[in-house]
């Protein structure tokens, strides 16, 4: 490590150095990120493009007395490691260690909590309205990207914030890609006030903002001298600000989407270090895109949609085949599920494909433009369940909870890639109802999962193990934790697939046979999959031990999703030690 | 009745009129509006200020060829007595008569069903895409009010659809109102757009819309003119209407505010039929609305935030006495909810009053932004349970079920209108939680609710009625129609006010002490407070027989609240039947 940053260990030794000392922090400050995500993993590009712009903000402000919201969050690393965290950044994103994502437990320079987009502005006007009532003198500053300031949520909060007189700061880092390049009108507009072709007189000028920019944000002394300037000016302001993602490490510059979390790579030429996992079961998320694009060869009715999501869903696949049927419509959830309803209203088979913690973002529409009307879209929920070092912020569990009490909607998790697979071919042979489809991060355990497609029967479930004295229901990919767990144990296992419609006559037989029943799902275990067993055996007046396991209702922090699994006991060892105590405690009582 | 109105059953014969005649039907079918509205209740004033508008939309455009979608859908009653309901809108928002929303199931004509605001950008754009995938000419129509696009989600569509070259007409209808007059910094750039002090080059050509207008929306030859016009644009194009609300009837003109929606009222004169109600109990929006002012005077870090409800929620009254501190923010759930929470990072204790209905827009917020960071923001639901005659778009019905998922959150019901507002004294005495406080559209049972503020334990119930054999335990409202079923019958009856936590202590007294415990609710069986004390009950090895009542796992239709009450078994003679065929079963087994 080089001289300046080893000096900073609190932030007011940032405020020590002089001006011209900062392009030289700013290195330093960027080889660091390098090094440590090099090897420890996480979000890069995004902290290595404001590494000048983070410097020149904590330089010119009085943070934490004037309140600094990163937007998202992805690009906080060198906000962590100037405001104290310096020597615990190489825990980030692991169990116990520090989180991903801004987060007020853990620090008071962290002053809103993110991980989903565009709260930024809403917030900070929520602070700025404080300190205008409680006669505070601070200045409030959101960060937000040019990905993020396309969502409905932040157009929200710039409406509102053009008839206050708060003194807001937003600063639009404008990079021109999210995860993967931004899209929509609003970035065309963007460029065009970049290119010089868009007049001054702006978008954010008439919603009342007085507008600055755009600017090199690179450029430490022209940012300082532009937020010195800013300082003075009442009311709300914006500060357009150019910058690069991955800046400074060559090959992130050149593949912006691949390095915004590039796993382990070479510090010092940007080379990703390959994993060898050619023999490795795929990604979800590339049974989805794959299988989409073989079935959209043969059914024109077939549209993809994806909010934001074109490489992590593998969209992107489809997107390259059939691109006018396939839609990036950016961070747009709530457009990208009644465009989905639009679709189905003309007899399309929109699969739209929403990380299942994104999908909250679009709840209303879930139920009012679709569900309501009972109109067939396919909702695709990647990332399901718990996702390991993303953290609180972006687990799905709700998901099983909020989407069971929404009538007419089918819902269902395949237990492998196969079902997976399989759904995507039923449901597009045509239904008469919306489905939600969930599955996890990450990859499966099915080599040869491209198997010819077979029709699966909505609202059955299947025996997976026959045994005795005790049923484990099953829900999704949890069925590999509950073979793993009871390989020497001689209980029956079921995967009931379908969180509703439940499949009754299965349930009857299981509870007129077994002793015990016990439930397992990768959801919050308040109102999921385990309640409606307890409803259907409370209805019918079964009176069986039934056992709920799921997740716990807290929010659960970061780390590998093994060791979460672990610490909601829904690993196959906790099950295991679970049903050998269930067995024990059926065979003294 | 006139002769033109009279001569049109189907859309046709309209077709038929001749252009010059059509002044004279837009009399008619105004009169015709005011008439019905006036005896049978409903939405005014929308309607009226788009008489014009519907006439030439559905003359110049090949309806339902092509798909004309009404935002919200307030405005549509004209469109519906043009399109084949004339004869049938007398039942307008009764049990089994028409809705007073466009509705699928209910007409071809209804395109895409309707009730919360700013989604007819998203569904016009998804039926164009797929007229222009199947190779069908047809045009695409949105008519969306002020109020409506300044939501996020109408920013969404806009973004989207301005870098497509889907054949989408967005009809911007302004009357710079929506319920309530429209906020925010877009709405002042209309108005200055209107006024002529904002160029041309706006917003809308920003996002690549092609503009007009713009223009007197009750002029039709002008409007006709200008459609016309607009067929033969390519690509997404946007016409700004100007219209007044409540057109052609002077005293809804006057006051938009109480003609929305004004009840009866005298046809000729416009004059509101005076109910007499000065002995009634007032409803829950008006104590909560007077209670925060109350609460407000002493404790200043109050704050009163509503998303376009100042008068539906009754907030009004704080903005009214405390315009500083009482904010709506206008159609921008997401916002309100992120707003509050930036401002209770800042020690502010802000009640965010959000109908339980339109909080599913802001779900994600709520889980993301408020409970996940444990902000003690308080949120008012108004409009909880069974609303009426709004029917399944506006019934407040999924917030149990989807907020009981959710850790840290507090969920309360209050049984009436001391309960809420000793809860609304409670909170703002300190918590370090955020709270739901869900509580029903209309009025309460007591006269004299302006009692000394009493603090309510949290998580705490109580018992109302002290009986034997069965327990019935009861959430919010419910309980005065339990009280009312059971006035002969021996059983107990406990209100247990919170759905979570429950309190735990009392269950198991209950279920020390009861054969049989009843749980009754009016929010959805699936995931709610019924499934709260099955899970109880199920971890505790309590196996008694228990009933769960509540709305059952289908959208329930309009209807009063006391039929669909009844049609739920929810009212008093129902509860009264359900218990006693329970107490015959338990005799007998």
């Amino acid at each position: 490590m080089d001289n300046l940053l080893k000096q900073i260990n609190i932030l007011d030794d940032l405020r020590q150095l002089k001006a011209e000392d900062l392009p030289q922090l700013a290195k330093e400050l960027r080889e660091f990120i390098i090094n440590i995500v090099a090897t420890k993993e996480g979000h890069l590009g995004a902290s290595l493009g404001v590494v000048e712009l983070t410097i020149a903000l904590h330089y010119v402000f009085d943070t934490p007395k004037d309140l600094l919201i990163w937007d998202v969050g992805h690009q906080a690393y060198g906000h962590k490691i100037l405001t104290g965290r310096k020597n615990t950044f190489e825990s980030n994103r692991q169990l116990h260690g520090i989180s991903g994502f801004p987060k007020r437990s853990e620090s008071e320079y962290d002053t809103f909590g993110v991980g989903h987009s565009s709260t930024s502005i809403s917030a900070a006007l929520g602070m700025a309205i404080a300190s205008q009532l409680k006669g505070e003198d601070k200045h409030h500053i959101a960060v937000i990207g040019d990905a993020s300031i396309a969502s409905g949520m932040a157009f929200e909060g710039l409406n509102h914030a053009g008839v206050t007189d708060a003194n807001l700061l937003v600063v639009l880092n404008d990079n021109a890609i999210g995860i993967d390049p931004s899209v929509g009108a609003l970035k065309q507009y963007l460029t065009n006030v970049k290119k010089g072709t868009q007049k001054q007189d702006n978008i954010f000028e008439a919603l009342n903002f007085n507008y600055s920019g755009p600017i090199d944000g690179h450029d430490i002394p022209l940012l300082i001298s532009e937020l010195e300037r800013l300082k003075t000016v009442k009311g709300p302001k914006f500060l357009h600000v150019i910058t690069t993602k991955g800046k400074g490490l060559k090959k992130a510059e050149e593949d912006q989407v691949k390095y915004h979390a590039p796993g382990k790579f070479n510090a010092l030429t940007g080379e990703l270090i390959a994993k060898s996992n050619l023999s490795e079961p795929p990604k979800y998320q590339d049974v989805f895109g794959e299988t989409i694009v073989e079935l959209a060869e043969k059914n024109e009715k077939i549209i993809g949609i994806t909010p934001a999501m074109p490489t992590g869903s593998s969209l992107k696949y489809m997107m390259e085949k059939f691109p006018s049927r396939a839609f990036d419509v950016g961070i747009a959830e709530q457009h990208a599920v009644t465009l989905a309803a639009g679709m189905a209203t003309q007899g399309l088979i929109p699969f739209c494909n929403i990380y299942s913690t994104f999908l909250q973002r679009a709840y209303d529409q879930v139920i009012h433009d679709v569900a309501l009307q009972n109109l067939p879209v396919i909702f695709c929920l990647d990332r399901a369940g718990l996702v390991g070092e993303d953290g609180a912020t972006h687990h799905g569990v709700f998901d099983l909870a909020y989407l069971n009490c929404i009538p007419n909607l089918v819902v269902f998790a395949p237990r492998d890639a196969v079902a997976l697979r399989n759904m995507m071919y039923t449901v597009q042979l045509g239904i008469d109802f919306p489905i939600a489809i969930r599955y996890p991060r990450g990859r499966g355990n099915l080599i040869n999962w491209k198997q010819p497609f077979k029709a699966i029967e909505i609202g059955k479930g299947e025996c997976l193990k026959q045994g005795k004295d005790v049923a484990i229901l099953s829900i999704g990919t949890m069925a590999k934790n509950v073979e793993d767990a009871i390989t020497n144990l001689g209980v029956s296992h079921y995967d009931m697939a379908f969180v509703k419609p439940l499949d009754e006559a299965l349930l009857h037989k299981i509870f007129k046979t077994y002793q015990a029943v016990v439930t397992i799902e990768d959801g919050t275990i308040v109102g999921g999959f385990g309640s409606n067993i307890l409803a259907f055996a409370n209805s019918n007046g079964y009176k069986q031990h039934i056992e709920v396991l799921g997740i716990a209702d807290k929010f659960i922090e970061h780390g590998s999703i093994h060791q979460l699994q672990q610490l909601q006991h829904l690993d196959s060892v906790s099950i295991n030690h679970k049903i050998e105590h269930l067995l024990t405690f059926l065979n003294n009582s």
